[in-house]
């Protein structure tokens, strides 16, 4: 048996299977979901339409975008075991952490008991979702029981709703949406890699999509809006950003969220989300983390050539929107569960197990040595 | 954009990384745990000896054992909130969805908050998990709120103790030691590689576990145990099962228990798990079981040079040791934790996320059509 080393760390650039639903940065076509541009998606179509497109393949009618409306909103409420559950997950746990937790709970209380039944299980997931993060973070910060269901029309509405517990602005409305629309899907991601990795076993949905949330959880996956966040609210102001910057680049620190594993002289959300970010900025008529986000942009390409990807001004986005920072992520997975589950769907569709092998780098066959002797 | 299919299914024989833990089907080597031959460990070593090899790479000396002993006795009481979540869980839940829940809801009350206590969270998990299945399923099935302590000096004696609620016999806590020894650890296979994707993320280890919970869970990979068990308890007598098996093999029926993805002529941990079987249906004085494997055993090598896997005989053993059925695969849990905790250390002391590419097969682009006019 001869040691060897591998150089195939991370598959990276290996293909591990097809599919229909995404293409990224491939040459001329940046981000498509389906064939259709992510900018066209995020500026005409609501969060419902693209789920929609990802579960089905094809943009819905406008009776069927009804009817998908009215499926959502009929599962919104949480079964009362699943509220107890969240109730017992302590205050200082992980909101990711929370997210993994409630969707297990769920799956043993509304299992998946045939693949036929996958498409009522993906609208469940979309619908209860945002009232699993709801429920536990007003039970654990503001003493309340939350009712989780609410008039909200879209998941975006509903998620804000029950966050803010009341109606939310319609400029929040329509930034929720085109931020949910532009997380929903990014190919083999290594969340969406888990999903179909568990998918391949013929497990059921609510254990693919648990391992995707544990996956998303990891700080080179999700989180990188939230460390965003922190970036630059470290700042006071654009002049005292350029400066610390350029002090953080000449350490060689690391600075999150710029650049991309496969985007390589943009990412196409970023022109997306910098938009929204404008507009809220404006309307709660202080842009200061605007400005210093920009400064923050025209910094790193000047030095480094790094452009800001989706996560980066999503941060002042969310953060003028009033979301709490420890709540980013969970409004990825509230988002990205539409990518997964397409993704779940299609393993399912052609599966074969995903087993790779490894490369052996360890001891030689050795004889066993008994406890006394050793 | 042109449309390509790829041959990739399922990475079969693509190296994915490196790993230092294990050897499977290597011409000569059979299946090895860290240089050592799985026979050997089987018959000499306790199911300690081999987590803590996974763990620490060596073989423990006999102070090392005695100290790894007494942290895996010190932490297997479960939480409070841990037990209150399992009795929410409902009796007719899918055990292994007990075990993924139960194991995402630790993750919440007992965090990893550092890679450096990753060794304290494996022990962790390897102590609480018989602790887990047996207060849930004496809960819901006996009525009854156990204590998640016991006398037992192993983790086998542990859990056979929380199961029957009474001192186990020797003869079955030396069967259990040398089942979990068997099912600690298999290189790449999908659950270790769903944990090892997760942990590319850099992600907690409750995360990857639960991860690979998610994934062991499905029936093309942890459950074949309890297939087979259907399987044999399905024949009256070994000709019985002659004659059934036989027009099951006409009708291309798909027989539990038989072949393996990487094996080609017999599995090595069939030789040690059908002598236990023997011992065990020699001790009950029925060895029915026994002799109808035995005699599935051959007309599957004569029929279709097929040979029983490492699940087939512990559908008999687990049978005669009063474990219910549906409890078999989260006995695999309770032994792969190791495995999969060694594979996530090492993911983690090397690590590159694992983010694959995909072939695409979908839509060429399209443009987008307004709701009114599709």
């Amino acid at each position: 048996m001869v040691a060897k080393s591998t150089n195939t760390a991370g598959l990276r650039g290996q293909v591990a299977g097809d599919t229909a639903l995404c293409t990224v940065g491939q040459s001329g076509s940046g981000l498509t979901y389906c064939g259709y541009d992510i900018a066209d998606l995020a500026e005409h179509a609501s969060f419902e339409e693209v789920a929609f497109l990802l579960q089905y393949g094809e943009l819905p009618t406008s009776q069927e975008l009804s009817s998908y409306h009215e499926q959502l909103q009929a599962k919104r409420e949480l079964p009362t075991a699943v509220c107890e559950i969240l109730e017992r997950i302590p205050k200082d746990a992980h909101p990711m952490d929370v997210m993994r937790t409630g969707c297990s709970a769920l799956g043993t209380i509304e299992q998946e008991m045939s693949f036929d039944e996958q498409d009522d299980h993906i609208v469940n997931m979309l619908a209860k979702f945002p009232g699993i993060m709801a429920y536990w973070y007003h039970f654990h910060f503001n003493g309340q029981r939350i009712a989780t269901t609410s008039d909200g029309q879209s998941i975006a509405e509903h998620w804000l709703a029950l966050l803010t517990q009341k109606s939310p602005e319609s400029l929040h409305i329509d930034t929720m949406h085109a931020s949910l629309i532009l997380y929903a899907e990014h190919e083999f991601n290594a969340s969406t890699f888990a999903a179909r990795v568990a998918a391949s076993t013929l497990t059921d949905i609510y254990s693919a999509v648990t391992a995707a949330i544990g996956t998303l959880r990891g700080p080179l996956h999700g989180g990188a809006n939230e460390a965003a966040m922190a970036l630059i609210s470290s700042f006071e102001s654009p002049d005292d950003a350029e400066q610390k910057l350029m002090g953080m680049l000449e350490r060689k620190d690391k600075i999150m969220g710029f650049g991309h594993a496969v985007y390589r002289t943009s990412d196409p959300r970023n022109v997306v989300i910098k938009q929204w970010s404008k507009k809220i900025s404006e309307a709660v008529g202080d842009t200061r983390l605007y400005d210093i986000s920009e400064r923050c942009e025209k910094v790193m390409w000047r030095e480094k050539e790094l452009f800001p990807n989706a996560d980066f001004y999503h941060a002042s986005t969310y953060h003028h929107m009033g979301i709490p920072t420890d709540l980013f992520t969970p409004i990825f997975v509230m988002s990205r569960v539409s990518g997964w589950t397409a993704h779940i769907k299609e393993q399912r569709a052609n599966n074969r197990i995903i087993r790779p092998s490894a490369g052996y780098v360890g001891a030689e066959p050795r004889a066993f040595v008994a406890l006394d002797d050793r």
